[in-house]
C-alpha cells in the first residue's frame, strides 16, 4: 500500500478521528462495566450515565429527546429493524404493503426483498434521471394496506438528496409511517425530526469518522416497532445486547466533531472535481443531481472505460476511489442505482465515486482529477469502445 | 467511583486489554477502508486480508476453517441468527419445533419466545438442581418436527458446564441440529468442533477483554441458515453490514491472549472464594455444580439477605459483584436460572455472582470474601428474615 494514499471513498468507510478514540478510552479502561440500573454498583451506574450522555448528544443533533434514540450495531441493523419491526408490528393490524425507493442502499433494498419472501407486497418506487423519487407515483402507490414508506435522505452512490419535506407531507396526509436512511447525510445535511414528520431514521457512525459497529435508530414516540434483536432488556427493551458504551461515546463525539465549516470544505472539493472533470475530460456524465446532492459526493461516468480498470490505475497512482462496477462492489451486478436512473450497463460500469472526508484537502481533489485525466486518456487509447 | 474498584463481574463485561486496542489501531488509522474484492483498491484488499486473518485465528481456536466463522455484532446477534436462521430455513422442510434449555441466557431464551409468537412450538428443557440438562428429557422431546436444539456450553450465572458430548450424540443420533451458546466458556474451556458434532456456536469478544460490538457465529458447512441481517453481501453473503474490521482484529487478539495458565489462576480465585465462604459464613448455598463449573465463576446465595443490599454494601467497600435479584438485572423478575434449578425467590434474591478476569489477583478474591463476611453479618443483623 502507498505510504500516503489519498483516500476518496469516505462514503464506504472513514478513518477514525483520534479524538473519537480518546472519547472511547474511558469506557475501555476505567468505566468498563455494563450499564446497570440505580440498584447496581457504581461502575455500572457511571457506565449507564455515559451511555445516556451519548444518546442525548445524538438525539439533540436530530432535534429530539434521547428516549427516541436506540443504539444498534450500525445502519444495516437500524434499517432491518425499521422495516421488519414496523412490518411485523402492523401486518395483522394494517396490512402487508411497504414502499421503498428503487435506488435504496442494500440494507433497505434487501430487507424489503426479504419481507417480500415473507409474504409482504413491496412497491419499488421509481426515480427520475437524477434519482429523485416519483412523488406522484408515491401518492398513487400508498393504499390502506401500506404500513411503511422507506425513502432515503441522500443516495449512497450518486448523492441525490430527496425532498423529504414533500415526501413526509404525502405520508402524513395518507397516514402512513415514513422511514429514512440518513446514513450518508447525517450531520452533513440538516435534519430536525421535530420539524419534519419522519417516524424512523437510520444513522451510523462509520461515515463520519466514528467507530464501526455502532449506529442508531430514531423511533418517534408511539411508533409501533417489533423487536428485531431479541434477548435482554437493553435500550428501553427495544434492542437486546450488551450495550456498546465505548462505541456510543465514540459515535457521540464523531457527531460533535462535524462542523458546518468542514462540510463546506468537502463541498468545495466536490465542486472542484466536477468542474474540472467537465472542462478537462471529454465524454463525462455526472450521475445524480448537480444542485441537490450530498456535499461530499461526486459521481461521474467516464464513458468507454471500465470501472475496475479506473480503480486499478488510480490505485497505482495512490488514489482510492470506488466504482459502480459489479466485481468491485461484490454485488454480483453493476450498480442498481445507475441503472435505476436510466443508465445502461456501460454507464454503470464506467462510474466513479469520489467521496470526501475530514482528512482530505483541496490539493487531494486537484491531484485526483489530474490523475483521473491521465488514467481515462490512457484507458481510452486501448479501449475498443472508445471513439478514437 | 472508587479509584481502585475491584471489579468481579467479568461475565457481564470485561476491561479491554491494552494489547487488544493496539491490534485495532492499524484498522482505525491506517487500513480503514472497507474490505474490497481483489478488484478493489489496495487499501480495501489489505483490509480484507486483515479481516480474514482475524477470522482464521478465531476459527483455529475452535479447531475449524475460517469459512465456517462469520462475524456478528455480538453474542445476542449470533444467537438470534442461529435460532431464527435455522428455524426459518427449515420450517417448511422439517417442522416448527425447537428445544432450548430453561436456564439459557436471554439471547437464546427470548429468541425462542419470539419464535413461539411466530407459531413455533418451543420446549423449554428442564435442568436438575445443579443446572444440568435433563438428557432423557431431551431424547424424549425431540420429534420429527424438531429443527434445532439449543443448549448452552456453560451457564452465565451459575457456571454449570453441560455435557456437550452427550448432548451432541443425542442430537446426531436423532438427526437434529445443535446450537450452543459458548459466550462464557470460549477460550476458558476446550471446544473443538471437529471432535464435537455441534452445528452452530455463539461467540463473543466482550467476555474475554476484547471489544464490545463484535462476536461471531460458527456455522458448520452445509447447515441451512437463513440470513438474519439483510443488506449487503458481506460475510459469505450470510451477514450484511460494513465489516467491523478493527473489532474483528481486537476479537482475534483477545482470543490469542487467553492462556491456560491464566484460566487456572482464575480458577484458583474462584475456589478460594467458595472455600472461604463455606468455612466462614453460615447459611450459604453454592448455586450450580461444584465440579463442572466455569473456571471463573462462583455463585453463592447468602440466605436471609437481599441481593441489592449486598451489591450496595459491597460497592461501598469498593467491590463490584452482581446479583440475581430483579432490579439489578433489569429483567423484571428474579433470576430465572436460580428458579430453574429449584431455588425459590429468596434464594434467587440473595444470590451473588463473582466472576474473575485478567485484572484480578488472589488478594482481590481474599479481600472480597473478607468484605462479604462483614456485609452479610451486618445485613443479617438487621434482617427480619434472619435467624438471630
Amino acid at each position: 500500500m502507498f505510504e500516503n494514499m489519498i483516500y476518496l471513498d469516505n462514503s464506504a468507510c472513514t478513518r477514525l478521528d483520534e479524538r473519537v478514540l480518546e472519547a472511547m478510552k474511558p469506557y475501555f479502561f476505567d468505566t468498563y462495566a455494563v450499564a446497570t440500573s440505580e440498584f447496581g454498583y457504581s461502575m455500572g451506574i457511571d457506565a449507564k450515565e455515559g451511555l445516556e450522555n451519548s444518546r442525548e448528544i445524538i438525539a439533540s443533533r436530530l432535534g429530539t429527546d434521547s428516549e427516541e434514540i436506540i443504539f444498534t450495531s450500525g445502519d444495516t441493523e437500524s434499517s432491518n429493524m425499521a422495516l421488519k419491526g414496523t412490518a411485523w408490528a402492523l401486518k395483522e393490524i394494517k396490512g402487508r404493503h411497504i414502499i421503498v425507493l428503487q435506488i435504496e442502499d442494500f440494507p433497505v433494498l434487501n430487507t424489503a426483498k426479504s419481507l417480500q419472501k415473507q409474504g409482504f407486497d413491496v412497491t419499488f418506487l421509481n426515480v427520475d434521471g437524477e434519482g429523485f423519487a416519483d412523488l406522484e407515483g408515491l401518492r398513487k402507490a400508498i393504499t390502506k394496506e401500506t404500513v411503511l414508506v422507506s425513502i432515503q435522505y441522500a443516495n449512497q452512490e450518486i448523492g441525490t438528496v430527496q425532498d423529504l419535506k414533500a415526501i413526509s407531507e404525502i405520508c402524513k396526509e395518507k397516514d402512513v409511517l415514513l422511514h429514512t436512511d440518513a446514513t450518508h447525510s447525517f450531520t452533513r445535511l440538516p435534519l430536525n425530526v421535530k420539524e419534519l414528520p419522519v417516524d424512523l431514521v437510520t444513522l451510523s457512525a462509520h461515515t463520519i469518522h466514528g467507530p464501526r459497529g455502532i449506529g442508531a435508530l430514531y423511533i418517534r414516540k408511539g411508533t409501533p416497532v417489533s423487536k428485531f434483536m431479541d434477548g435482554g432488556f437493553q435500550e428501553f427493551n427495544l434492542r437486546a445486547g450488551v450495550e456498546n458504551i465505548p462505541g456510543a461515546a465514540g459515535f457521540a463525539t464523531a457527531v460533535e466533531l462535524v462542523t458546518e465549516d468542514e462540510t463546506r470544505q468537502l463541498e468545495a472539493m466536490r465542486n472542484r472535481v466536477i468542474e474540472r472533470a467537465f472542462s478537462e475530460i471529454p465524454d463525462v456524465t455526472l450521475n445524480g443531481s448537480r444542485e441537490k446532492r450530498l456535499p461530499q459526493n461526486a459521481n461521474l461516468t467516464f464513458h468507454y472505460v471500465e470501472g475496475e480498470s479506473i480503480t486499478l490505475h488510480m490505485d497505482m497512482r495512490g488514489f482510492a476511489v470506488s466504482t459502480g462496477s459489479a466485481c468491485f462492489s461484490r454485488s454480483l451486478e453493476a450498480s442498481h442505482v445507475i441503472r435505476g436512473i436510466g443508465g445502461d450497463h456501460e454507464r454503470a460500469h464506467g462510474s466513479v465515486r469520489f467521496t470526501f472526508g475530514r482528512y482530505n484537502r483541496m490539493e487531494d481533489a486537484e491531484a485526483a482529477i489530474d490523475a483521473m485525466s491521465e488514467v481515462v486518456a490512457r484507458l481510452r487509447e486501448i479501449s475498443p469502445l472508445a471513439r478514437k
